[in-house]
């Protein structure tokens, strides 16, 4: 699978931009994935990302891009400097499979390319093999591990808690928390709409949108009633909606609005990975943790949140409910630790009057 | 001391450019200032900013600009398109007094300036009067607020609690915040060395050296003893040190660090306005509240704090002290409000590991 090494790029610098690619996409049911192609100079032709499930997978894209490009005359195949002679380099082994999109192995080599670099190798049940495949249908395939670790490193770190939480066989999980500056989700007599502004509250409505299901606890559901559809700025649906989650062994009232038209499940724990393998077992792929305080900290403390998106206003209350409540966390060394993420929108942005934060964890020392 | 209002440029331009620059400045003891001169064609000649107590005005600043331009002919002096139809325009009123620089007034009439546009006048008791005294020395003197009421509000509202400060004849203060996400300062153990990185230590010691004072309240001497002086990223101490205050009634031990070579004060209240009266009245014009999370929370509900600065680190705790405890606020409708301030540094910025926010008050509505 790695035969001759010698590249006509440097893979740092291709690499890096097949990373950065990746980064423009989001976060979610799939990993993030960049490719891109170069011909026999180490010319740029095409750079492609995943933007999200459903959505052409980032080898896709670029060859997409490539076939417009050809059939436009935009750019030219020459004898010695044609598909045959140019290198696709993707961040993730390609895939085998058919899921919502055809196996990009099998595109690959109908798109005649002949040299595939990876970056991190698809370690999935269902996804693995493109690497292989390739090789045994013609293609030159090299594992990136092979000629730059580093580089092939940090392709995988850029979905380490989705290959964390594939490897656990649960859905990629989002944490979503709206405080004020001071960490307080309520005043002290229980007011808390709006804590963040209309622009806030519409970036998280386009997160919602990408979800498989959106989970609160059932205290939330008693106390707030909330709907639970992503809406659209002009308050009309999504057409996509994800499952209304309700979580706890309180029974949720038949007219709460989370029911709505009956896209509603009641995961009856209080525990997370429990909540987790349940909806798993339904198909869902991407969970978005919505609140109270209780639930998204029992996520926070098993380790279960992929990522967060924090939406701060700028407010100082003193007190009332602490959007983080217990950790089970003594000691300052023992914080959980997370990094700003740029992936997305970016780790951080002003959003109308306040400011919104892109957090993952940080991975393992 | 309007007269005739013919302008040769557009003053929301113009003026919003010398807010612009204005809003280059840091905020403390001086307010912000920006002045722009403008040629008789409506040319930029010149754009200038204060950047701190003890350094040039926005005037001086534009003025030097506009001498060395002159001098090396960079610029040119034409008849009928000389100084005397040139036009200053300024966010705030010239100066009429010498404090660590001479007055403004003077030095625009010595540079032969012959209109001059203001935004918010100067209502200080010592530097008032520079409009009345360039028009009585035959410059043309307009207030922005006869032209473009708006524009003049603008220049005004980007100064609005240096102006509270000074009405009430405290010192302007800053408040120092370090905090994880969920808005803790220390673990439930107690343990709170170090939230942030080193980047946002290196941030506060800046803005510890712009400051005249450092408040800490005397639990915090007891319980961390600080050194609490202004230093550089490699340890060294800055060449200019604010004073050192410890603000509470318990006693300071002979051997706190902070006491140090004698620059030293205890305020022995623990209210607020007392300590900024007993500063103010030593000379200090900026204040920079430090901690802990009562002397902090206490400026905050006596609306004493002017800017704050807010230094986010990636972790979570879910217990342990709060950065803010008590604003005596009960309901989300009377919450602390701010606004992202981005004069100086910028609103919100990564610093190492971290965030920093840098806010304001609201403006009353």
């Amino acid at each position: 699978m790695t035969g001759n090494h010698q590249l006509p790029f440097d893979l740092k610098d291709i690499g890096g931009r097949a990373i950065a690619a990746a980064r423009l996409g989001t976060r979610g049911a799939n990993p993030i994935v960049g490719a891109v192609v170069v011909d026999v100079a180490g010319r740029l032709l095409a750079v492609g990302h995943h933007r999200g499930a459903g959505t052409a997978h980032a080898e896709a894209d670029a060859l997409n891009q490539l076939r417009a490009d050809l059939d436009s005359g935009r750019i030219d195949a020459l004898p010695g400097n044609g598909p045959a002679e140019w290198t696709m380099v993707v961040t993730l082994e390609p895939c085998n499979h058919s899921g919502r999109t055809g196996p990009c192995s099998h595109a690959i080599r109908d798109a005649g390319i002949g040299t595939v670099v990876y970056g991190a190798s698809d370690t999935t049940r269902e996804a693995a093999g493109g690497a292989a495949w390739l090789a045994a249908h013609g293609c030159r395939v090299i594992a990136g591990e092979d000629i730059d670790p580093r580089w092939a490193g940090a392709a995988r770190a850029a979905n380490h808690r989705w290959f964390a939480a594939r490897a656990s066989s649960r859905p990629f999980t989002t944490l979503h928390l709206a405080q004020t500056l001071d960490g307080r989700i309520a005043a002290a007599d229980g007011t808390s709409q709006w804590i963040t502004g209309p622009a806030s509250r519409h970036h998280s409505h386009r997160v919602r949108a990408r979800a498989d299901a959106i989970v609160v606890g059932t205290g939330t559901v008693l106390a707030d009633d909330p709907r639970l559809t992503a809406r659209f700025a002009d308050g009309t649906d999504a057409p996509r909606q994800p499952l209304r989650v309700a979580m706890g062994h309180r029974d949720v009232p038949a007219g709460a609005a989370m029911i709505g038209d009956g896209h509603f499940h009641h995961v009856r724990t209080r525990h997370p990975s429990e909540a987790l393998a349940e909806l798993g077992s339904l198909g869902i792929a991407h969970v978005m943790i919505e609140g109270g305080a209780s639930i998204a900290s029992a996520f926070l403390a098993a380790d279960l949140v992929d990522e967060i998106w924090l939406y701060q206003a700028p407010l100082m209350l003193g007190a009332g409910r602490a959007a983080v409540v217990d950790l089970g966390i003594e000691s300052l060394a023992d914080a959980k630790r997370f990094e700003y993420d740029d992936v997305g929108d970016g780790a951080v942005q002003r959003c109308g009057d306040d400011v919104v934060l892109h957090l993952s964890p940080a991975p393992a020392a």
